[in-house]
């Protein structure tokens, strides 16, 4: 059977358990996303993303914003659909704007525009750039 | 012949010539790099992207170093090096500190795992982001 | 109209029902899955790529169970969600168990992780690599 | 400037110093790559990478020579050249043959093939896999 | 809310109204699809956008038809299922045949299946063609 | 050791020179590139890719020269960066011009605009394309 389980948190064991309640807390929200729910198949594995995700997401050099931003755009260009709908929701819930996605979305378009151009050419690197 | 000419000033056309003018002075830097070289094979294109480029690049509801943290996100993701190159030197241009530039490579890395996994146990997307 | 018929077995041509029977026979299995049938549209291609599936995927070097992990290694990097859910399938009826699909799940999370760090950092290949 | 430092043993801090020894003595090698040197400019990040590498990397219910050949199947689809590179040369130190080599290449061109197909004539997936 | 939000004809601003009849006059169909009304929540790069393909996708050098099947590799190769689904019906509105279709098909798989092989491979480019 | 091995026809087993001498023939060229040089440490695989190549690349619904940029447009999509560089000689020695060249780029960079921006809004498919 290949479609994934999604564990409940009345079906989890104890150890999913406190990392569900760990994610409601950083996160400030009951709500557990599908994804921890499939990855609740495999604990350790969860245990490792969770853990991951929980330090390199949280606001530091550059604000959280900014790195849902990075995430989308990412994700985006990895075509993973159900990261972008929920980095677009977790980037809406931490503020941005309209406006902003707007642009989020412009510079993305034109990355791909200039990605796909510059691979096509196959332009060389500047040495200023590889000095 | 496959491999791109690269047109220098001295031996462009008063059309492409005005071009590199204008990138020099939005930039504020002698050095047009060689994408523009390249592109400028076909006049048309060059205005096209140029024109975008300059649209979207400026600082307006993004501030003009988050722009280039997410080209460099989706240049990474598209593998597109040449891109990743001119973006990051222009990143470290506009003020990115080797701090910043570490969480950058950080989100990006986390985009990618949780990428992998989601695309590779088809987590559905919740009804919630759906709506 | 955009949306791909499948043939079935009753509205097939002789020439692609032999092919049908062919994939019935090599599978042990009644079910045809509808990448086929949507290739049967095409009974050329058909031909080509059921000959290459069925002399690549037979157990040699590697085993049949290797080779399906294999599969989808490359399948989800690709972002191909059909071929995902098929060879997800596939590996699960020859055999793979959770703690494999775990396994492979977590390789290819760091796969991608270290993908992207590479590439965004620009990692120069060791000389002793390119030997 | 955007080419990556590599730093060397002889000028590394004591805490990627030990990551260093930690990696020859998991490794059996005296060699450290370019990857942990370029990631030693960001020693959390460094340590984050390796923790992860070395829990998933090390023979499981998956052998080692099988989590190498999928390594492989995912940077090639990612396009990731270092990555395609060093784990190739890994694969051979962990006993891949060079009929299995082949093999791995004809069932990752396979995959590459049948992702065009079916993401092209957009197959809809079986009810028999979503269930 | 990360769904977006389609704009129709009676609830678009005027500006938007003439970018929607744009459209309809040069594709000379009454329908205009979701892509535009999704854009049009960002009037400035709608405008961008449509101007772009409106100009690109004429017919020029390279016929209408040849150039939506170009459109439909890079769509494919990029996984942007969206585009595959209207740029095939776009191919089939402008005369693309069945027999050609298939040929189409069959072009994209093996360029897919070359690319995972030099790839995979890191095959060095030819002297001849870096001249 | 990883990098890979070219076979040159004076090394080459009798089975391996015959192919190579039916790609001459086929091609009308004294040339052998380098990706079949690659594949010959492979011959079967050389004997399947080879046979592919020829009855896909061959003038039929779709003229030779439309076939090599659809090759290209999905060569650039995938990062193939070998591929790119033969096949867009192999569009000039079929004929393509410098113009049909610069529309075939603004093409492929127009559909990666477009490709972006579609996955990163998430638009749906329109009710008309999936009857």
């Amino acid at each position: 059977m290949a479609t994934v389980d999604l564990i409940e948190y009345e079906d989890a064991s104890p150890e999913v358990r406190a990392i569900y309640d760990d994610i409601r807390k950083v996160r400030d929200t009951e709500y557990v996303n599908n994804f921890w729910k499939a990855l609740a198949n495999h604990p350790k594995t969860l245990q490792r993303v969770w853990s991951g995700i929980k330090a390199v997401m949280a606001p530091g050099e550059l604000d959280a914003l900014t790195k849902e931003m990075i995430y989308i755009a990412v994700s985006v260009a990895n075509s993973c659909d159900y990261c972008i709908h929920t980095h677009t929701a977790a980037a809406y819930a931490k503020g941005m704007t309209g406006d902003q996605y707007e642009e989020l979305l412009a510079v993305i378009a034109m990355a791909y525009q200039t990605n796909g151009i510059a691979n096509g050419m196959k332009v060389p690197v500047d040495d200023v750039y590889n000095r």
